[in-house]
């Protein structure tokens, strides 16, 4: 017997985990384009000179490079890659495009692939959930970025977590404020383990890494709020994001400014922000900021003004299953249109097509005869109701609608049961 | 300056493509969802060994095949591949998951990719959009295929189409009713260009593939009607499955068995079905049928009953952008907050998230300033309405609302907005 298998690192999505993923995906999508924010989809592979040199020394190890075809690939000449991330190809479409509109504001949800180490529990291929604004340094743009998190996690009714603010500027100048300008990096590294390690962790770490106590006891007085040399500029525009944040809807409690928020060590250069879900849920469900000095990497004309934020889409949907947030269905199949024998077949496809007419989702049972069989493959496929059209019904032009849980029975014409199923 | 391209026969899905692209696929999902079949996804890639030897030489010329990442990459060796379409994918979930009830209903639609070649015109990823039913070799799933592309076609608004109907064992007997049992292949490559080159197109082609004219002529007298010997059986199963058809609400006008359809040469087994636009649009926009051998070729378990039907998405795209029945907006943003000055901004922001909780499409200038130059960029835009705010309205708390096309102006509270935009 032949065997098969997934590639590592993947996975088929099967229907009941799709029709999952798809409510998910429609609700998101539905808050961006509230907000302006329109679909985008880029090709999965782009050309390897567009991918390289983009992710650093380990990003390129991740990529999936594709061989060229005929002669060349024979010889192992690449071309082409699979995309790795959903900026990338942003900023090849904003070069290619420099007639578009802007501020060019797009969502885009698509899967990008990495060669993670599978055995990690590491997908390989999976969603990423972005949402950009090219074009513009309006804080408009910043809050925004906050405001979709915040009605795309309520809406979906993820209601407990906190949107963190800050400013990679100020990360730099407390960095300087301790004397350790040219460790900024390492100092954020630490840092950014906060959530993880506590603070005792975090200090720890900095003396590892060379901080001296001093350093690091200036450090935690900063963190608390003594105020950042040379920050002021950076401070007032987090306010003024938080404030448009606030009239776009957002709840008071959901956000906050918060100095130990490390997010972003080489990428953003402006406003950062972070979403945690509260109640001890470790790690973020959504990332984003300003970073100025992407999207012009392929146009040559230097910085353009871009701000975006990532839903972790796959995360989401993961905690919706933990937290009894997703729809428990199998199927969504509404009524299973048992078939009593061929007599009757006509009858049972005509009310099963008035049922799908009113928007109702049916499926025929390809099985005729013994009709206890046939509501017991409904019940274990999960489908909620049974129709039966037996010599009676069909003779009276009217069909049986079952309660497959209740076992409750209602007849009545299709048009009826339609509506019954409505109500 | 840098320079950046997209790969050959790859394309970008901009957002007034995307939007109109995913009303078509909504339309179609829903169609297929009420008839039972859910969504399944498959990962882009699959292992080289599951796709190598299913495409014939010339589709395995085509595929994209990807390096391993380390060692085995540098050497050349290759471990995946993208996948070429939707049915090998359907086959290895088959086999991998056994227990899965049966018929097992998908419908699938994600991309595919192939090296075709570009300066024809030919896509390299492209989407394809199937329903297949694995398990039952009941004709109800033969007549499900025939009228979900009816439904989607007609959801659609495509309404003027013909789906074809024929059966893969009544061309295996003409060809044997013709003396040429050892010519099937070549005499139905003949037939299946009827509707391009015409009657006497084939008939040339016919005697050019080594046929005699009594072959020809005898050809003509069945495909014109005349009974095939021993083909009985599938002449009923057609018209039990036209039957099955019809009670499903297909429009009898609207479907026809065909004995000049010619569609899967070595990969149905029975009943074919194809559709066309009707009015001289060449080739079909949906084709399918049964083929009974291919889902257990991983599973050894030979034959698997399977049936399926394929909607020729890109082609209806592309017809329904030229028909006129895509929508011709720009953009799905109906409303274009303005944003008055900095005082009103907060005004102007409250109002637009009052809108946004009735559903409604805002999108806020990150513009300040002159009135006359944000409509025109809303305009420029395609947005319908634009929103102002200026000092008096913020401090009577309303908001006007002006139609960018007629100039028609509307004054009121946010919530009076929303409805009046409802109306």
């Amino acid at each position: 017997m032949a065997k098969v298998f997934l590639p590592k690192g993947a996975r088929d999505l099967m229907p009941a985990m799709m029709n999952r993923r798809l409510l998910v995906i429609e609700t998101v999508r539905e808050v961006f384009a509230r907000y302006g924010f329109e679909p985008l989809e880029t090709p999965a592979f782009e050309r390897i000179e567009t991918l390289t040199g983009k992710y650093g020394d380990e990003g390129e190890k991740l990529m999936f490079r594709i061989l060229k075809r005929g002669k060349g690939g024979q010889a192992g000449e690449v071309d082409l890659a699979l995309r790795y991330d959903l900026t990338v190809p942003l900023a090849r479409v904003m070069a290619m495009n420099p007639g578009v509109q802007l501020p060019f504001k797009r969502s885009q949800i698509q899967p990008v692939w990495r060669a993670e180490r599978p055995q990690k529990g590491r997908l390989r291929e999976f969603y990423q959930c972005d949402v950009d604004t090219i074009g513009t340094d309006s804080p408009i743009a910043d809050a925004e970025c906050i405001a979709v998190v915040h009605d795309a996690l309520t809406a979906l009714g993820l209601t407990e977590f906190t949107i963190r603010l800050n400013h990679r500027q100020i990360l730099r100048a407390l960095a300087e404020a301790i004397g350790a300008g040219e460790q900024e990096t390492s100092m954020l590294q630490a840092i950014d383990k906060l959530d993880k390690i506590g603070k005792d962790g975090v200090e720890k770490e900095l003396i590892e890494r060379g901080f001296s106590n001093q350093q690091v006891s200036e450090l935690w007085q900063y963190l608390d709020g003594k105020t950042i040399p040379g920050t002021s500029e950076f401070e007032a525009q987090l306010r003024v994001i938080l404030d448009i944040a606030l009239d776009l809807g957002v709840d008071p409690d959901r956000v906050k400014i918060d100095r130990t928020l490390a997010r972003g060590l080489d990428y953003y250069t402006g406003p950062v922000f972070e979403t945690v879900l509260d109640g001890g849920y470790s790690g973020s469900i959504s990332g984003g900021g300003r970073y100025d000095g992407l999207i012009g990497m392929f146009s040559g004309k230097g910085d353009v003004p871009a701000v975006g934020v990532s839903l972790g889409i796959e995360r989401i949907f993961m905690l919706m299953e933990e937290m009894g947030l997703m729809p428990t269905t199998m199927t969504s199949t509404q009524v299973w249109a048992t078939v009593f024998s061929s007599d009757t077949r006509s009858s049972t496809l005509e009310a099963a097509a008035v049922l799908r007419q009113a928007g109702i989702r049916v499926q025929v049972s390809t099985r005729e005869g013994k009709l206890g069989k046939q509501f017991k493959e409904a019940s274990t496929r999960g489908v909620p109701f049974a129709m039966v059209c037996g010599p009676d019904e069909a003779a009276a032009g009217t069909v049986v609608l079952k309660n497959l849980a209740t076992g409750e029975q209602f007849s009545g014409t299709a048009e009826q049961v339609a509506i019954e199923i409505g109500n």
